[in-house]
Protein backbone atom coordinates (compact mmCIF):
# COMPACT_ATOMS: atom_id res chain seq x y z
CA UNK A 1 0.00 0.00 0.00
CA UNK A 2 2.65 2.40 1.11
CA UNK A 3 4.91 1.71 -2.14
CA UNK A 4 1.77 2.67 -4.10
CA UNK A 5 0.92 5.65 -2.11
CA UNK A 6 -2.12 4.72 -0.27
CA UNK A 7 -2.36 5.57 3.84
CA UNK A 8 -5.68 4.24 4.81
CA UNK A 9 -6.16 0.45 5.68
CA UNK A 10 -8.99 -0.79 7.66
CA UNK A 11 -8.43 -4.02 9.88
CA UNK A 12 -11.95 -6.02 10.97
CA UNK A 13 -11.66 -8.07 13.70
CA UNK A 14 -8.11 -8.93 13.10
CA UNK A 15 -6.85 -11.57 14.99
CA UNK A 16 -4.09 -10.42 16.48
CA UNK A 17 -3.53 -6.70 16.24
CA UNK A 18 -1.16 -5.29 17.20
CA UNK A 19 1.37 -7.70 16.49
CA UNK A 20 4.92 -7.39 16.43
CA UNK A 21 5.08 -10.32 13.43
CA UNK A 22 3.42 -7.46 11.25
CA UNK A 23 5.11 -5.03 12.48
CA UNK A 24 8.48 -6.54 11.68
CA UNK A 25 7.13 -7.58 7.96
CA UNK A 26 5.57 -4.28 7.54
CA UNK A 27 9.74 -3.09 7.83
CA UNK A 28 9.54 0.82 5.70
CA UNK A 29 5.79 0.78 6.21
CA UNK A 30 4.87 0.44 9.94
CA UNK A 31 3.54 3.72 10.30
CA UNK A 32 1.06 2.79 8.04
CA UNK A 33 -0.08 -0.01 10.03
CA UNK A 34 0.00 1.81 13.71
CA UNK A 35 -3.14 4.44 11.51
CA UNK A 36 -4.85 0.90 10.43
CA UNK A 37 -8.63 1.56 12.24
CA UNK A 38 -9.87 -1.37 13.23
CA UNK A 39 -13.72 -1.93 12.57
CA UNK A 40 -15.74 -5.19 14.09
CA UNK A 41 -17.71 -5.80 11.29
CA UNK A 42 -17.81 -4.77 7.41
CA UNK A 43 -20.49 -2.56 7.98
CA UNK A 44 -19.06 -0.31 10.05
CA UNK A 45 -15.99 -0.21 7.98
CA UNK A 46 -18.18 0.83 5.21
CA UNK A 47 -20.24 3.59 6.35
CA UNK A 48 -19.58 6.33 4.59
CA UNK A 49 -18.40 5.15 1.50
CA UNK A 50 -19.65 6.00 -1.91
CA UNK A 51 -18.40 3.25 -3.39
CA UNK A 52 -17.42 -0.44 -1.96
CA UNK A 53 -15.15 -3.06 -4.61
CA UNK A 54 -14.99 -6.34 -3.51
CA UNK A 55 -12.02 -8.74 -5.13
CA UNK A 56 -12.64 -12.16 -5.66
CA UNK A 57 -10.71 -14.52 -8.19
CA UNK A 58 -14.58 -16.89 -8.18
CA UNK A 59 -17.20 -15.60 -10.11
CA UNK A 60 -20.64 -14.91 -7.89
CA UNK A 61 -23.97 -15.53 -8.52
CA UNK A 62 -25.56 -12.57 -7.82
CA UNK A 63 -23.26 -9.04 -8.01
CA UNK A 64 -24.25 -6.91 -10.01
CA UNK A 65 -20.95 -5.67 -12.28
CA UNK A 66 -17.75 -7.34 -12.60
CA UNK A 67 -15.18 -5.97 -13.78
CA UNK A 68 -11.62 -6.55 -14.40
CA UNK A 69 -8.93 -4.70 -12.20
CA UNK A 70 -8.00 -2.11 -14.47
CA UNK A 71 -11.65 -0.96 -15.19
CA UNK A 72 -12.28 -1.34 -11.57
CA UNK A 73 -9.56 1.01 -10.41
CA UNK A 74 -10.41 3.58 -13.09
CA UNK A 75 -13.88 3.64 -11.67
CA UNK A 76 -12.69 3.94 -8.25
CA UNK A 77 -10.53 6.81 -9.11
CA UNK A 78 -14.24 8.34 -10.10
CA UNK A 79 -15.81 7.97 -7.44
CA UNK A 80 -13.10 8.99 -5.31
CA UNK A 81 -13.92 12.67 -6.51
CA UNK A 82 -17.06 12.21 -4.79
CA UNK A 83 -16.40 10.19 -1.54
CA UNK A 84 -14.51 8.02 0.12
CA UNK A 85 -13.72 4.09 -1.80
CA UNK A 86 -13.07 0.97 -0.24
CA UNK A 87 -11.43 -2.24 -1.71
CA UNK A 88 -12.47 -5.23 -0.02
CA UNK A 89 -10.69 -8.35 0.73
CA UNK A 90 -11.03 -11.40 2.27
CA UNK A 91 -8.91 -13.59 4.34
CA UNK A 92 -5.99 -15.34 2.67
CA UNK A 93 -8.03 -18.46 3.05
CA UNK A 94 -11.61 -18.19 1.85
CA UNK A 95 -12.20 -14.59 0.24
CA UNK A 96 -14.70 -13.03 0.19
CA UNK A 97 -18.03 -14.66 1.60
CA UNK A 98 -21.00 -13.72 -0.72
CA UNK A 99 -22.62 -11.86 2.05
CA UNK A 100 -19.50 -9.70 2.19
CA UNK A 101 -19.55 -9.41 -1.48
CA UNK A 102 -23.14 -7.91 -1.81
CA UNK A 103 -22.12 -5.24 -0.04
CA UNK A 104 -20.07 -4.30 -2.24
CA UNK A 105 -21.30 -2.53 -5.84
CA UNK A 106 -18.66 -4.04 -7.88
CA UNK A 107 -16.50 -7.51 -7.83
CA UNK A 108 -13.44 -6.80 -9.26
CA UNK A 109 -11.70 -9.55 -10.81
CA UNK A 110 -7.51 -9.40 -11.39
CA UNK A 111 -7.43 -11.52 -15.45
CA UNK A 112 -5.33 -14.38 -14.43
CA UNK A 113 -4.82 -17.89 -15.42
CA UNK A 114 -8.04 -19.91 -15.57
CA UNK A 115 -6.32 -23.04 -14.58
CA UNK A 116 -4.61 -20.92 -11.08
CA UNK A 117 -6.41 -17.89 -10.68
CA UNK A 118 -6.01 -17.89 -6.77
CA UNK A 119 -3.65 -15.13 -5.98
CA UNK A 120 -2.33 -14.65 -3.00
CA UNK A 121 -4.31 -12.01 -0.60
CA UNK A 122 -0.72 -9.72 -0.81
CA UNK A 123 -0.18 -10.14 -4.59
CA UNK A 124 -3.79 -9.30 -4.91
CA UNK A 125 -3.50 -6.44 -2.92
CA UNK A 126 -0.39 -5.41 -4.32
CA UNK A 127 -1.82 -5.55 -7.82
CA UNK A 128 -4.52 -3.39 -7.04
CA UNK A 129 -2.92 -0.78 -5.16
CA UNK A 130 -0.90 -0.67 -8.26
CA UNK A 131 -3.52 -0.43 -10.63
CA UNK A 132 -4.60 2.71 -8.06
CA UNK A 133 -1.57 4.35 -8.78
CA UNK A 134 -1.63 4.15 -12.47
CA UNK A 135 -5.37 5.32 -12.93
CA UNK A 136 -4.39 8.12 -10.57
CA UNK A 137 -2.59 9.39 -13.34
CA UNK A 138 0.68 8.59 -11.58
CA UNK A 139 2.67 6.71 -14.20
CA UNK A 140 5.81 8.73 -14.27
CA UNK A 141 9.44 6.70 -13.79
CA UNK A 142 12.56 8.78 -13.64
CA UNK A 143 13.72 9.26 -17.06
CA UNK A 144 16.97 7.35 -18.70
CA UNK A 145 20.00 9.74 -17.62
CA UNK A 146 20.44 12.16 -20.41
CA UNK A 147 23.80 13.14 -22.10
CA UNK A 148 24.53 15.53 -25.09
CA UNK A 149 23.52 13.97 -28.23
CA UNK A 150 25.85 14.67 -31.00
CA UNK A 151 25.19 16.57 -33.85
CA UNK A 152 24.90 15.70 -37.61
CA UNK A 153 28.02 17.30 -38.64
CA UNK A 154 29.71 15.04 -36.09
CA UNK A 155 28.03 12.02 -37.10
CA UNK A 156 28.96 12.62 -40.42
CA UNK A 157 33.00 13.17 -39.63
CA UNK A 158 32.68 9.60 -37.81
CA UNK A 159 31.47 8.20 -40.82
CA UNK A 160 34.05 9.84 -43.07
CA UNK A 161 36.95 8.87 -40.78
CA UNK A 162 35.26 5.23 -40.86
CA UNK A 163 35.23 5.00 -44.36
CA UNK A 164 38.90 6.59 -44.33
CA UNK A 165 40.06 3.58 -41.86
CA UNK A 166 38.19 0.94 -42.77
CA UNK A 167 39.91 1.56 -46.25
CA UNK A 168 42.87 1.92 -44.00
CA UNK A 169 42.11 -2.32 -43.02
CA UNK A 170 41.40 -2.99 -46.27
CA UNK A 171 38.14 -4.36 -45.45
CA UNK A 172 36.59 -1.67 -47.45
CA UNK A 173 37.72 -1.29 -51.08
CA UNK A 174 36.70 1.58 -52.51
CA UNK A 175 35.99 0.00 -55.70
CA UNK A 176 33.96 -2.86 -54.69
CA UNK A 177 32.05 -1.07 -51.45
CA UNK A 178 29.12 -3.71 -51.51
CA UNK A 179 26.65 -1.68 -49.03
CA UNK A 180 28.85 -1.55 -45.93
CA UNK A 181 28.96 2.10 -44.91
CA UNK A 182 24.91 2.29 -45.52
CA UNK A 183 24.56 -0.93 -42.89
CA UNK A 184 27.30 1.06 -40.74
CA UNK A 185 24.73 4.44 -41.18
CA UNK A 186 21.87 2.14 -40.45
CA UNK A 187 23.36 1.18 -37.04
CA UNK A 188 24.46 4.06 -35.68
CA UNK A 189 20.64 5.59 -37.21
CA UNK A 190 18.84 3.18 -34.84
CA UNK A 191 20.43 4.51 -31.89
CA UNK A 192 20.90 8.43 -31.41
CA UNK A 193 24.55 9.16 -30.93
CA UNK A 194 25.89 11.05 -27.79
CA UNK A 195 28.88 13.61 -28.62
CA UNK A 196 31.01 11.70 -26.09
CA UNK A 197 30.11 8.22 -27.99
CA UNK A 198 31.26 9.39 -30.84
CA UNK A 199 34.68 10.77 -29.36
CA UNK A 200 35.18 7.58 -27.80
CA UNK A 201 34.57 5.87 -31.79
CA UNK A 202 36.61 8.19 -32.98
CA UNK A 203 39.14 7.65 -30.32
CA UNK A 204 38.71 3.78 -31.24
CA UNK A 205 39.59 4.76 -35.10
CA UNK A 206 42.54 7.05 -34.84
CA UNK A 207 44.36 4.30 -32.88
CA UNK A 208 43.45 1.89 -35.53
CA UNK A 209 45.03 4.00 -38.04
CA UNK A 210 48.39 4.70 -36.30
CA UNK A 211 48.41 0.65 -35.97
CA UNK A 212 48.38 0.62 -39.75
CA UNK A 213 50.99 3.75 -40.33
CA UNK A 214 53.09 1.53 -37.57
CA UNK A 215 52.52 -1.57 -40.02
CA UNK A 216 53.53 0.05 -42.78
CA UNK A 217 57.02 1.49 -41.22
CA UNK B 1 3.99 -16.64 -12.10
CA UNK B 2 1.57 -19.50 -12.45
CA UNK B 3 -1.37 -17.04 -11.82
CA UNK B 4 -0.57 -15.20 -14.57
CA UNK B 5 0.21 -18.18 -16.54
CA UNK B 6 3.66 -17.88 -17.00
CA UNK B 7 5.97 -21.24 -16.96
CA UNK B 8 9.48 -20.48 -17.05
CA UNK B 9 11.46 -19.69 -14.46
CA UNK B 10 15.16 -19.25 -14.27
CA UNK B 11 17.32 -18.94 -11.08
CA UNK B 12 20.81 -17.56 -10.94
CA UNK B 13 23.14 -19.44 -8.14
CA UNK B 14 20.18 -19.91 -5.43
CA UNK B 15 21.78 -20.76 -2.74
CA UNK B 16 19.35 -23.47 -1.90
CA UNK B 17 17.72 -25.74 -4.25
CA UNK B 18 15.40 -27.91 -4.41
CA UNK B 19 14.18 -26.37 -0.83
CA UNK B 20 11.25 -27.32 1.01
CA UNK B 21 10.62 -24.23 2.66
CA UNK B 22 9.65 -22.99 -1.24
CA UNK B 23 7.68 -26.07 -1.92
CA UNK B 24 5.86 -25.17 0.87
CA UNK B 25 5.10 -21.45 -0.68
CA UNK B 26 4.81 -22.25 -3.92
CA UNK B 27 1.37 -24.32 -3.17
CA UNK B 28 -0.07 -25.20 -5.58
CA UNK B 29 2.28 -23.99 -8.60
CA UNK B 30 5.36 -26.18 -7.11
CA UNK B 31 5.38 -27.97 -10.60
CA UNK B 32 6.99 -24.51 -11.51
CA UNK B 33 9.30 -24.55 -9.17
CA UNK B 34 9.91 -28.11 -10.19
CA UNK B 35 11.00 -27.19 -14.07
CA UNK B 36 13.11 -24.34 -12.48
CA UNK B 37 16.32 -23.89 -15.02
CA UNK B 38 19.28 -23.45 -12.69
CA UNK B 39 22.00 -21.08 -14.03
CA UNK B 40 25.69 -20.85 -12.69
CA UNK B 41 25.72 -16.90 -14.12
CA UNK B 42 23.19 -14.14 -15.67
CA UNK B 43 25.28 -14.60 -18.73
CA UNK B 44 24.29 -18.35 -19.09
CA UNK B 45 20.81 -17.68 -18.47
CA UNK B 46 20.43 -14.93 -20.64
CA UNK B 47 21.86 -16.57 -23.73
CA UNK B 48 19.51 -17.01 -26.73
CA UNK B 49 17.40 -14.13 -25.48
CA UNK B 50 16.31 -10.93 -27.88
CA UNK B 51 15.59 -8.58 -24.79
CA UNK B 52 16.14 -8.90 -21.56
CA UNK B 53 14.31 -6.26 -19.07
CA UNK B 54 15.53 -5.20 -16.21
CA UNK B 55 13.72 -4.13 -12.95
CA UNK B 56 15.12 -1.77 -10.18
CA UNK B 57 13.33 0.81 -8.18
CA UNK B 58 16.64 3.11 -8.41
CA UNK B 59 17.50 4.84 -11.52
CA UNK B 60 20.57 4.40 -12.88
CA UNK B 61 23.60 6.31 -14.27
CA UNK B 62 24.13 4.10 -17.33
CA UNK B 63 21.59 2.66 -19.20
CA UNK B 64 19.91 3.07 -22.06
CA UNK B 65 15.77 3.22 -21.66
CA UNK B 66 14.05 3.57 -19.10
CA UNK B 67 10.21 2.27 -19.32
CA UNK B 68 7.41 2.18 -16.78
CA UNK B 69 6.65 -1.35 -16.29
CA UNK B 70 3.30 -1.00 -18.46
CA UNK B 71 5.31 -0.38 -21.63
CA UNK B 72 8.06 -2.26 -20.89
CA UNK B 73 5.44 -5.36 -20.65
CA UNK B 74 3.94 -4.39 -24.35
CA UNK B 75 8.16 -4.31 -25.45
CA UNK B 76 8.26 -7.75 -24.02
CA UNK B 77 5.34 -8.88 -25.86
CA UNK B 78 6.19 -7.16 -28.99
CA UNK B 79 9.82 -8.65 -29.23
CA UNK B 80 8.42 -12.08 -27.71
CA UNK B 81 7.14 -13.00 -31.25
CA UNK B 82 10.40 -12.78 -32.95
CA UNK B 83 12.21 -14.87 -29.90
CA UNK B 84 12.84 -15.00 -25.80
CA UNK B 85 12.63 -12.24 -23.42
CA UNK B 86 13.41 -12.65 -20.27
CA UNK B 87 12.66 -10.46 -16.85
CA UNK B 88 15.67 -10.07 -14.67
CA UNK B 89 15.11 -9.50 -11.04
CA UNK B 90 17.87 -8.69 -8.54
CA UNK B 91 18.00 -10.37 -4.79
CA UNK B 92 15.24 -9.31 -2.12
CA UNK B 93 17.96 -7.34 -0.10
CA UNK B 94 19.84 -5.63 -2.79
CA UNK B 95 18.22 -5.84 -6.48
CA UNK B 96 20.27 -6.27 -9.78
CA UNK B 97 23.87 -4.45 -9.52
CA UNK B 98 24.81 -2.61 -12.30
CA UNK B 99 27.21 -5.00 -13.98
CA UNK B 100 23.82 -6.91 -14.13
CA UNK B 101 21.32 -3.89 -15.49
CA UNK B 102 24.05 -3.30 -18.24
CA UNK B 103 23.10 -6.56 -19.59
CA UNK B 104 19.54 -5.28 -20.02
CA UNK B 105 18.14 -3.39 -23.06
CA UNK B 106 15.80 -1.67 -20.98
CA UNK B 107 15.13 -0.88 -17.17
CA UNK B 108 11.29 -1.37 -16.15
CA UNK B 109 10.78 0.78 -13.21
CA UNK B 110 6.96 0.47 -11.14
CA UNK B 111 5.63 3.68 -10.65
CA UNK B 112 5.66 3.94 -7.05
CA UNK B 113 5.33 6.37 -3.96
CA UNK B 114 8.88 8.46 -4.21
CA UNK B 115 9.12 8.40 -0.83
CA UNK B 116 8.76 4.66 -0.60
CA UNK B 117 9.64 3.26 -3.64
CA UNK B 118 10.99 -0.35 -2.92
CA UNK B 119 8.63 -3.04 -3.50
CA UNK B 120 8.95 -6.57 -2.22
CA UNK B 121 11.14 -9.02 -5.01
CA UNK B 122 7.55 -11.13 -4.61
CA UNK B 123 5.19 -7.86 -5.30
CA UNK B 124 7.41 -6.43 -8.54
CA UNK B 125 7.38 -9.94 -9.64
CA UNK B 126 3.11 -10.20 -9.62
CA UNK B 127 3.20 -6.92 -11.12
CA UNK B 128 5.46 -7.65 -14.12
CA UNK B 129 3.72 -10.72 -14.78
CA UNK B 130 -0.20 -9.31 -14.52
CA UNK B 131 1.09 -6.76 -16.90
CA UNK B 132 2.83 -8.94 -19.12
CA UNK B 133 -0.73 -11.06 -19.37
CA UNK B 134 -2.45 -7.97 -19.74
CA UNK B 135 -0.11 -7.22 -22.78
CA UNK B 136 -0.20 -10.79 -24.13
CA UNK B 137 -4.26 -9.56 -24.48
CA UNK B 138 -5.93 -11.68 -21.66
CA UNK B 139 -8.00 -9.06 -19.78
CA UNK B 140 -10.48 -11.26 -20.16
CA UNK B 141 -12.60 -12.13 -16.80
CA UNK B 142 -15.97 -14.07 -16.24
CA UNK B 143 -19.04 -11.72 -16.72
CA UNK B 144 -21.83 -11.10 -14.14
CA UNK B 145 -23.98 -13.32 -14.20
CA UNK B 146 -26.97 -12.58 -16.40
CA UNK B 147 -30.63 -12.33 -15.44
CA UNK B 148 -33.76 -12.02 -18.24
CA UNK B 149 -34.23 -8.20 -18.66
CA UNK B 150 -37.74 -6.64 -17.94
CA UNK B 151 -38.97 -5.31 -21.48
CA UNK B 152 -40.34 -2.26 -21.29
CA UNK B 153 -43.83 -2.50 -21.23
CA UNK B 154 -43.18 -4.32 -17.54
CA UNK B 155 -41.76 -1.45 -16.58
CA UNK B 156 -44.42 0.82 -17.32
CA UNK B 157 -46.94 -1.04 -15.80
CA UNK B 158 -44.67 -1.10 -12.74
CA UNK B 159 -44.11 2.50 -12.75
CA UNK B 160 -48.84 2.71 -13.06
CA UNK B 161 -48.13 0.20 -10.14
CA UNK B 162 -45.99 2.28 -8.22
CA UNK B 163 -48.19 5.55 -8.92
CA UNK B 164 -51.33 4.20 -8.17
CA UNK B 165 -50.16 2.59 -4.14
CA UNK B 166 -48.73 6.08 -3.95
CA UNK B 167 -51.85 7.41 -4.34
CA UNK B 168 -52.91 5.18 -2.09
CA UNK B 169 -50.77 5.67 0.63
CA UNK B 170 -51.27 9.82 0.21
CA UNK B 171 -47.51 9.95 -0.78
CA UNK B 172 -48.15 11.12 -4.03
CA UNK B 173 -51.13 13.47 -4.49
CA UNK B 174 -52.27 13.55 -7.92
CA UNK B 175 -52.96 17.62 -7.59
CA UNK B 176 -49.35 18.49 -6.60
CA UNK B 177 -47.11 15.65 -8.09
CA UNK B 178 -44.57 17.20 -7.70
CA UNK B 179 -41.16 15.17 -9.33
CA UNK B 180 -42.05 11.90 -7.36
CA UNK B 181 -42.46 9.85 -10.28
CA UNK B 182 -39.75 11.04 -12.53
CA UNK B 183 -37.28 10.26 -9.86
CA UNK B 184 -38.29 6.70 -9.37
CA UNK B 185 -38.04 6.64 -13.16
CA UNK B 186 -34.76 8.13 -13.52
CA UNK B 187 -33.34 5.79 -10.47
CA UNK B 188 -34.67 2.70 -12.13
CA UNK B 189 -33.10 3.73 -15.57
CA UNK B 190 -29.82 3.62 -14.12
CA UNK B 191 -30.03 -0.08 -13.09
CA UNK B 192 -31.69 -1.63 -16.25
CA UNK B 193 -34.48 -3.81 -14.13
CA UNK B 194 -34.79 -7.41 -14.32
CA UNK B 195 -37.72 -9.29 -15.03
CA UNK B 196 -37.77 -11.09 -12.13
CA UNK B 197 -36.71 -7.63 -10.18
CA UNK B 198 -40.22 -6.27 -11.60
CA UNK B 199 -42.07 -9.14 -10.01
CA UNK B 200 -40.88 -8.50 -6.60
CA UNK B 201 -41.47 -4.79 -6.59
CA UNK B 202 -44.77 -5.34 -7.92
CA UNK B 203 -45.57 -8.10 -5.27
CA UNK B 204 -44.34 -5.39 -2.97
CA UNK B 205 -46.27 -2.94 -4.10
CA UNK B 206 -49.13 -5.17 -4.12
CA UNK B 207 -48.76 -6.25 -0.69
CA UNK B 208 -48.99 -2.67 0.28
CA UNK B 209 -52.12 -2.62 -1.81
CA UNK B 210 -53.69 -4.93 0.59
CA UNK B 211 -52.77 -3.21 3.76
CA UNK B 212 -54.42 -0.14 1.75
CA UNK B 213 -57.46 -2.01 1.98
CA UNK B 214 -57.60 -3.35 4.96
CA UNK B 215 -57.53 0.13 6.40
CA UNK B 216 -60.11 1.54 4.65
CA UNK B 217 -62.71 -1.12 6.24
Amino acid sequence: MKTMGLERLTLIEPRRFPDPESDALASGAVDLLGRARICATLDEALAGCVLAIGLSARPRELVGAVQPARAAAIEAMRHAASGEVALVFGTEMFGLTNEELARCQILAMIPANPEYSSLNLAAAVQVMCYELRLAAGSSEVPVAPQFPLASQDEIELLYRHAAHTLIGLRFLKPERPKRLLPRLRRLFARTRLEHEEVNILRGILASVDDLIERAKR
